[in-house]
């Protein structure tokens, strides 16, 4: 609840959902994201953005929630009573970018892009409400080699952040096979009255992995009561029905030769179901000549993603080694990103077809998960040096100390409050300073300055017995003269450089 | 207007105020970020990220346009009807956070945080709804050394990204030495009777730019009506209290001494005015002995900023050069971003009085600014070499010598359309490829690839008469063993690098 103080001050705190990066967490994802960058512009794509906000009706409404109030997304008039949303990825911005300038844009377009999407989740533990996504797509071409190449890219990408190859896996399906399936029990995947019995196959089959296959079968049939005592209506199958798609996602990965094999029988009486499948053969051929197919990139028909604008190919970028959730039981990590071919999302706007596909990345899910293996690389920085004020009317001679260190690459700061030496030798710590400079009048006599090293005195500190031996021994501490404050200095950063 | 097309398919169109990024501008602030991470860094402080979306209550309503309805501000209400808004700067956030986590922090807390914020403008030309910020605090210190340094900071910036020094100017001034001129003519600056009286003389002023001293004069006293026949109501100053106003911001920037000797009789009266004046004195004492004064940071007392939340030292970085503006006129460019000292954010949650310093560069503005004078370095990037697909059937093996091109570190696709050659080598154009790889039957079977050369092609058309002399002297293009590929095509980028 919006709460304020007693006295009317309002409080000072985050929405649920939503928070703050700390600086190891800013610097982290900076260095994902610049590598993840870095291969896909090796692929050819090019930047694009897109800003925050478009028109409602621009953006459509694909979300799996979308039956719920709001359909997920956080929406607003502007002056003028125009609805206006927050976008909630960055695929369907880039339908309306796609078809606002088709003409003067290569065919195919292939393009990446890197923002906060939102979602009006409900608040609660583990909903994100702002988290960040990196796309590429690649739009105007049918031609399965895309698909085939955003399961390459993502692959390059995520061994590049150091994700060891046997630790992951991109899962691909597609949605035409499932098509073929629910054709062959009677549900027509392209007729207008079936669509929303089509919409609840989908998700009650994104939700094997947390329902296992029992709860997916009361979903595809009369519906399920979950935990809380809240009902789920069902799509309404037959159980001879329900049978059939479960044998479908049974199929399961099986190593790829034997999943499609398993497939076949099910979508063979249905065009579409066969089309499927040719589309996922061909795939498998240009993954396999590329050396990505099974063990990089492989088919796994209970993958089917929980977004309505696919029409096509459907991946999933899963990791495979175990981590500990938050009971402490040891689980596989799971999904960081997805995606898939939607053919018809810039046809929403021209009319004409414009097929597409594309995969985004979850960033901060793959930043936990590089954490989780030691691959993240943001073990916190030393913090800059700091020159302590002594004098407060002497200033102006502690700011060119300071610039001086600047002035030759090191990261310094003058101590800007009005405290102690005391206070200031305690904000040099709290900031993991590496050192400190102090140039006291009796320096100042001596054309010298003191640096005080706050690593080798904190390890002096837990050796030292008392004050006494302290004030003898003046341990990490050493007077150069003042022309030689450069040189110490980063003599002394190097030393700790190297032990970092 | 939310426009649709006769079909009832929704238009593609962004709503005004808001607009794409294409590739050269992602990639030109991509660079101009990271310069001024590094120079923000180096003065030691530490990246900070909140969310773009915070309680409205703890925005609060600081913006000049406060008065008009939504508060300039873009707010909406969750599922538990909360109002919730996006941020409109990334000072408001920052005082959450501190208020926040107060306790934990170091003292002074020294972030930078970089991003977008939304304004709810009423759309036009030149007005954006979402802008970046690139912001430094300095949080928990009253010392006037802290706004010293901001400005020494954003003058380092606007060098290290290319501006010479001489062609910008950081002006200073003093909102309490503002007030002091209004206690002088009776208007209390903290009583909460002119609270609203001293907003608009401080509005009045901040226009001095648009309007010269006869529109502020008519703003300061009964009002003014604007070219369209708008009536923008007035301070109600008396006409010698008006007087002393534009004295006050008449005393301009005549070199420091000479401005601050104009104001001291003004203020004279007033402990408030006095305050503000010897916060002035001394933090040209710094700059001077920072070798800052006069020339790269000077005072003006014409600056007051538009924010409410000041509560002392401002700043403006203004750029003195001079650019064509949309009706051919040479006009000076202007601010490319301001701050100041705001005292009292912090304990709008908490009570207790925080003191802060900040600067906020407006990272679009400084764009087109180094755009203008030819700093931007975002001269377009050669595009992907494109491999042709001759033959689909043979799709494998053009992507794997993609796969050679790109292990080798070279930027490089196959053509991934379903088009012909002609089509093939026009997407290669489009791309700005420097080559193209062609391995037809006949290059197979002699084990060679071609590389045309995209650029020496084009000029070369430019003097060749016709097809014939086309084909018999196949310009810009060899035929090279295929174990050749890539030390040609590096041969090739490095001679079109070497020319960009």
């Amino acid at each position: 609840m919006a709460k304020s103080n007693k006295d009317g001050r309002p409080a000072a705190r985050l929405p649920r959902g939503l928070s703050d990066t700390p600086p190891e967490g800013v610097r982290e994802t900076s260095r994902m994201l610049s590598v993840i960058r870095g291969v896909y512009e090796s692929y050819g794509f090019e930047p694009l953005e897109t800003p925050a906000i478009e028109y409602t009706d621009a953006l459509g409404k694909f979300l799996p929630d979308q039956d719920r109030p709001n359909a997920g997304v956080f929406s607003f008039q502007d002056e003028d009573e125009q609805w206006l949303s927050l976008r909630y990825d960055l695929t369907a911005p880039l339908a309306r970018y796609v078809a606002e300038h088709f003409d003067r844009l290569p065919k195919p377009f292939r393009r990446y892009a890197v923002g906060p999407v939102w979602r009006n989740e409900k608040p609660g533990p583990g909903r994100f409400r702002q988290f960040t996504q990196f796309d590429a797509d690649t739009v105007g071409t049918d031609n399965i080699a895309a698909d085939a190449e955003i399961c390459m890219l993502t692959a390059d990408t995520l061994e590049a952040l150091g994700v060891p190859r046997g630790q992951y896996v991109i899962k691909v399906n597609n949605r035409k096979v499932l098509d073929g399936v629910l054709a062959g029990i009677g549900v027509d995947p392209v007729s207008e009255a079936d669509a929303i019995k089509r919409l609840t196959v989908l998700r009650a089959v994104d939700k094997l992995d947390r329902l296992g296959p029992q709860g997916v079968a009361m979903l595809l049939g009369s519906g399920r009561k979950d935990e809380s005592g809240d009902f789920t209506p069902g799509a309404g199958l037959e159980p001879r029905a329900v049978d059939a798609v479960l044998r479908f996602i049974g199929a399961g990965s099986q190593g790829s030769g034997k999943t499609l094999a398993a497939i076949e029988p099910l979508v063979r009486g249905a065009n579409i179901g066969r089309a499927g499948l040719a589309e996922l053969v061909e795939m498998e051929r240009l993954l396999a000549a590329a050396g990505y197919a099974s063990e990089r990139v492989a088919v796994d028909a209970s993958v089917v993603r929980g977004l309505d604008y696919y029409t096509g190919p459907v991946f999933e970028a899963q990791l495979t080694f175990e981590v500990r959730n938050d009971d402490g039981q040891l689980v596989r990590f799971g999904s960081v990103g997805g995606g898939g071919r939607y053919d018809d999302l810039v046809a929403r706007f021209t009319g004409e077809r414009v097929p597409a596909t594309g995969f985004s990345i979850g960033v901060s899910r793959l930043q936990a998960a590089l954490a989780a293996i030691g691959k993240a690389q943001g073990h916190p920085r030393l913090g800059p040096v700091v020159v302590l004020v002594m004098d407060r009317a002497e200033l102006p001679r502690f700011q060119r100390l300071t610039q001086t260190l600047r002035a030759a690459g090191v990261r310094a700061e003058m101590y800007l409050g009005t405290a102690g030496m005391k206070a200031q030798m305690k904000y040099a710590d709290k900031r993991a300073s590496p050192c400190v400079i102090i140039q006291g009048a009796d320096e100042v006599a001596r054309g010298e300055v003191q640096i005080k090293d706050l690593i080798e005195g904190a390890k002096a500190a837990a050796t030292i017995k008392d004050a006494k031996e302290w004030r003898e021994t003046r341990p990490a501490q050493v007077s150069v003269p003042e022309a030689q404050l450069i040189e110490a200095v980063r003599g002394l950063l190097a030393r700790h450089k190297a032990h970092a």
